[in-house]
């Protein structure tokens, strides 16, 4: 199958090659440059949003590059001329990035990303970092609210089949560093080791000649600690025989359609009543942030979320930009700097190279995000927020996905109650605007 | 960059393996199974839904295979037993697949694809097919409103930074499909021949030390010919700098801010005195079907669009699924099948496999899909939907892109006049169930 993934060059919009070859024609090419990845807000009046993709954004800058082939296409099709081929031929980013690290939370105008370069290598990456980013930080911004919403009740994720299937392994990634415990994604499991689970569909059940065959076969296979499907025909029955076959230790049932809310209280007096006290309920069917918090004071063991994780909930896209905000007068590799931004209608953008800061009080609670034009100069109670991802166009920033994770659920303990408030408002911190020192 | 695609096989659930070993080991696994992928609704009241994907689900089907290194994954981790493993090495698909051709129109329960073969094999596609046609399906969809609304103008698809990397190549093929004129992704030019367009963006005019000196940069490495952004600093100001540089023989400008009905007036006036009376407009920024309908009467000669393409304009996945409707009562080849469907509270499905016609009127406007379980009987005006995609694991039904471009601007053409309302409302066909004769 042609994913075209011995590199990842051709993600790419066709703008930025036509500006390298103006660039290098007008010889403002080579001037350095610096590009910010930000959102200007929160979708749909979150209280805040989390940084996911970093992992794999380092992965697809290694991997961005121009062989032959990919050179043919360019210039086959007219898209570059030789001169610019030739360039792309010898091209690595050789700059720097720095950003928030994965798992972190942000806030309207935090720059979760900064990418230095000269103008030509830094403009090449635009398409695939935004790409990335929006649309793993849409998926963990809203995985994370459900997370909250769950409390300590385990989340699958299990949304793979309601969007792209590359998509839907990096919503699974996503996902996980978000608070999710598992994932029905295999090849999230094999390229992330994200924990995979699921056990059977309706399918299974109309397959055999009777609900009993269909349990008692699973039960044979993957043992009494299996999650039985119990709303194939009529709930009440498929309990009593799922007690019947698999005894008290049976793991646990799911139900799937139905007031979910009635249903599991049912469920959950019959398999005490049975005896079956230890068995859990999983329920699953269109669920999203507010169903979860719905199902709060029900007994339900753990849950199940597709469509509504793997669409962000709302919010498919995090709308980030990534802006040139600084660029050198001159292409000499120490020509002064000068801060930049477009004056277009409605979509302002702020000049200079920032850097961010997270203000906590007296208790440990953050109470706001500050973004520093020039050198920042933090206090005894500001968290810097940007940390070195690549340096001179070596990967430096890379963890494993568990250190994402744990932070992730760490960061967000330090915001203030209203973070986890799911009605929309304002963000949890206020971002504040100051001028630091001068940038040395 | 690992995109684990030497293999499609674990863009797939959990469960789908889970179901498979149980299958095996109950001696149920190769009885004959029928399962259809429909949608039960159409999102947001819209009037028609697009088949897309078809062409990138035969690649993907082709390349479902388990090989040596994810074999391993799957026993190392517990998720199958060495007998299923085995049963697996040997897997290929040799069933078969019928489909609604790609670009044709859908509506609620047609049966857009109907996958044929032993429960096993066939149960194993599910999450594949299900991602492909569910991302595929709800851009062209949503694309093929943006390109009624917008008429004989063409439209540019430019949304891949708002979406994952990969699913932006898919949904530039998707948008293509349903009537799209270009992309500005690179991947789907070279991988799907799509037409690719893009020059500049706002960091191109201020990486240089004037607007004039960036349009002067930009014409002589595009030539006149070229679309320049004038929305940077001041629209007045750029479009005269714009027409000096290029003279009349400018190709476009381009306005990404502000009130667009508004600016495209003025900046055409302002071209037309200028005597740049060829010289295009093309609007871009946060357009969706409303908003290119909105400037219809407006002196705008082309739409970018972005962010509500590769979201789908409000309907992200079309909500598509996978459904047993039959299956053998054993394991012989010529076992009886029988229809089978669940009873789960507000999600029921119709068991029997279908078949489906569009029926046309004196006129040739189509009035109805008649969906009839059992063997079809087309009548003198109906069209078969469904055309062989998949024989014995052989694929048949690949064609060119060009060619489901084609179609979907026929099949939309002979829809009634109600289909190319944007207002929600009732689908613009009604589905009609009947019976057919017995199935052969």
């Amino acid at each position: 199958m042609d994913l075209g993934n011995d590199t990842t060059a051709l993600l790419t919009d066709r703008y930025e090659l036509t500006m390298l070859q103006a660039a290098l024609r007008s010889g403002t090419a080579g001037r350095r440059a610096v590009f910010e990845v930000f959102a200007r807000r929160l979708p749909n009046g979150r209280r805040y949003g989390v940084v996911a993709g970093t992992g794999r954004l380092l992965d697809a800058v290694e991997a961005f590059g121009f062989d032959a082939g990919t050179l043919e296409f360019l210039t086959g099709n007219g898209i570059v001329d030789e001169p610019t081929a030739e360039w792309l031929e010898k091209y690595r980013f050789s700059g720097n990035v720095w950003g928030y690290p994965e798992g972190e939370c942000y806030f309207p105008d935090s720059p979760i990303l900064t990418v230095e370069g000269t103008f030509a290598e830094a403009v090449l990456l635009e398409t695939l970092v935004l790409s990335i980013l929006n649309h793993d930080c849409a998926i963990a911004s809203a995985a994370s609210r459900m997370a909250r919403a769950a409390g300590d009740r385990p989340l699958i994720e299990m949304g793979s089949r309601r969007t792209h299937e590359q998509a839907a392994v990096a919503a699974a990634r996503a996902a996980y560093v978000a608070g999710f415990t598992t994932t029905s994604n295999l090849e999230a499991g094999r390229r992330y080791g994200v924990p995979t689970a699921g056990t059977s569909a309706h399918a299974f059940t109309l397959l055999h000649d009777s609900e009993r065959h269909a349990f008692r076969a699973q039960l044979d296979s993957l043992g009494e600690s299996t999650t039985l499907l119990v709303d194939t025909y009529d709930v009440e029955r498929a309990v009593r025989t799922a007690v019947e076959l698999a005894g008290p230790e049976l793991g646990a049932v799911r139900i799937d359609s139905g007031d979910l809310a009635v249903v599991a209280r049912r469920v959950r007096d019959q398999l005490d009543e049975l005896g079956a006290t230890g068995t859990r309920i999983v329920v699953t069917g269109d669920l999203d942030e507010y169903g979860i918090a719905a199902l709060a004071a029900t007994p339900v063991d753990g849950y199940g979320v597709g469509t509504s994780l793997v669409t962000g909930s709302g919010a498919p896209t995090a709308s980030l930009v990534y802006k040139l905000v600084a660029r050198a007068d001159g292409p000499e590799p120490d020509a002064p700097m000068r801060p930049v931004a477009k004056r277009s209608t409605g979509k302002p953008s702020r000049g200079g190279r920032k850097s961010a800061v997270r203000r906590f009080d007296g208790h440990g609670t953050a109470c706001a995000e500050v973004v520093t034009t020039g050198e920042p100069q933090p206090g005894v109670r500001d968290r810097v927020l940007q940390i070195p991802l690549v340096r001179d166009g070596e990967v430096v920033g890379r963890e494993p996905l568990a250190a994402a994770r744990e932070r992730h659920r760490a960061v967000v303990d330090e915001l203030p109650p209203t973070a986890l408030q799911l009605s929309q408002g304002e963000p949890a911190l206020p971002t504040e605007f100051v001028n630091g020192g001068p940038r040395r």
